[in-house]
């Protein structure tokens, strides 16, 4: 097997020139560049990235830490984080938590024992002080998550704008018991989701009731769950912020099974915009979210520190949302 | 930073004593494995994966590459693999091709680079005399695909046979023109789908149409196109095997928007059996198949080529599938 040495030689040039060319790195000329690339190709070389990954300690690769991978909005936004990754040369390595505070922690230890540059989460399962400690092995981002006092970077979304514009629609609507799902009520997105939402109702002299407010809310199944809940109560809402597509495409199927009227007997609100809204029947009211943006400004802000070198300092980007309305509310 | 070494000295064992413990293996008695790990602890010791890498020329990281993650069957695909990789130890690199023959190659490079230990390919974008030259830098496996002639494992679903339960299905209905969806009709496992499919025709003597036959057919969007499409024959099908249940719920919606009654007017089949299916009014018809069962089964087969240290062979598992009956048929 040849090595960048004698590739070096056999081109007479230094090798970092060579290595500059694998590397698609800038500062070569093109008649260098045609030259070694060729003596490349002739002799079948192929570089020893595990070489390379030990001699500069890096390994080239991101984590993403997300709940499940098996929900539209995360599989959206891990399909922005990859792209952008592979365009900036790095991979991006994927890891589901499930809810669970362990397999948090198991990505943290990928960053401890160097097996991958820096840490995306996308979700946080433990408390923000057994996070911390392990800054020192790398840089960590929370992306569509937010955190009162943690010293990182966080890129969201206007979660309290979201919750209140969603609830002044309902109550435009003529609505006045709305409810409420949480995806995590330890989330502190949510929270501020929650904030807006109960500001809204403040405004216009409106209370909720505990018995309104549903947690774990995060599929289509749960979307049943819900409504077999809120089928059973003696006064029940008759409007809910979801929080969810999938839970509100649930809510909604169950309701009408049920001889519910949709909007009707229960206006139902969505969030995260899918192509889900527009095939139920009736369609869902939702907020629309830039998914996509919020992928490619994690990995961006991410690669800066990783090679900046420099420990990570706290700064919030906050991504504006919208009200999409349509047939079920 | 303290060393295996100076760990191994102060506990007074060998390093390779000390190298079993932190891998979890086995062959080390309890009174050592309590010793080791306290000092492991009280040095606050990280082992080097870089190192261990390059050491036994193994990346311990799988890719799994797939036409896109944003969508729920391979959603599911990943979230099995996933999870059965890291109960073996090891990661998991996702990588999409967008249906583009580049980026398959581009991961080809990374095993050709050795920056992973074997790929599990969900889809096949180039002729395999393309793809063949690659094992020698490692195991390929097929998941999700077919290939008539490649020489490596491939795991999939019994394709032909749920092609024929489909339209035999909608022949009971009584209907008579069928018509078909491909996700790419250069997929072997997709055409040997149609063959199931006409096969079944053929049985009642009937016979499909090249303009009921619809490519490219992936996600909810291309449903609306599909629709779109159909709407404009003046011979339209009666009946649809979608392929996919995503396509299914685009069509029907749109059908139901454009005045069709359903199944009356238009039956339609889709394919995966998810969740989707039961939120749609009506909901829909389509074909069961043991997804997490796929991913479990494919990163067995690989890890035991990947630990094997030889070369692949060709050998076929098909997983059964089942049709399930709702309201579109």
């Amino acid at each position: 097997m040849p090595n960048i040495e004698e590739i070096a030689k056999i081109c007479k040039v230094s090798k970092t020139t060579v290595s500059r060319v694998l590397n698609n790195h800038p500062y070569v000329s093109e008649e260098k560049r045609r030259k070694i690339s060729s003596v490349i190709k002739e002799l079948d070389y192929t570089p020893n990235s595990l070489a390379r990954n030990l001699r500069t300690n890096k390994t080239y690769t991101l984590a993403i830490s997300v709940p499940s991978i098996d929900h539209s909005f995360f599989g959206q936004l891990i399909k922005g984080i990859s792209n952008e990754a592979f365009v900036q040369g790095y991979k991006v390595l994927i890891c589901q938590t499930f809810y669970d505070k362990q397999n948090e922690l198991k990505v943290m230890n990928l960053l401890r024992n160097n097996e991958i540059d820096g840490v995306i989460l996308g979700t946080l399962e433990n408390e923000w002080t057994v996070i911390e400690p392990h800054l020192k092995y790398g840089p960590i981002l929370l992306c569509n998550e937010y955190h009162e006092k943690a010293s990182l970077p966080i890129i969201c979304y206007d979660e309290f704008e979201a919750g209140y514009k969603a609830v002044r629609h309902l109550i435009e609507k003529g609505h006045k018991k709305i409810g409420f799902c949480y995806d995590t009520s330890y989330s502190q997105a949510q929270r501020q989701r929650k904030e807006g939402f109960l500001k809204a109702l403040a405004e216009s002299n409106l209370q909720t009731r505990n018995e309104w407010t549903f947690d774990r809310a995060f599929n289509i199944e749960d979307g049943f769950r819900i409504f077999n809940e809120i089928n059973k109560l003696n006064e029940k809402p008759t409007a809910l912020f979801t929080g969810n597509d999938q839970v509100a495409a649930g809510i909604i199927k169950k309701a009408i099974v049920n001889g519910y009227e949709i909007p009707e007997d229960l206006a139902v609100i969505g969030y995260d915009n899918q192509l889900l809204c527009q095939v139920t029947t009736p369609t869902i009211t939702t907020i629309g979210i830039p998914i996509i943006e919020l992928g490619i400004q994690s990995v961006l802000k991410i690669i800066q520190y990783i090679r900046g070198n420099e420990g990570v300092k706290r700064e919030i980007i906050r991504l504006s949302t919208k009200l999409i309305v349509r047939e079920s509310t």
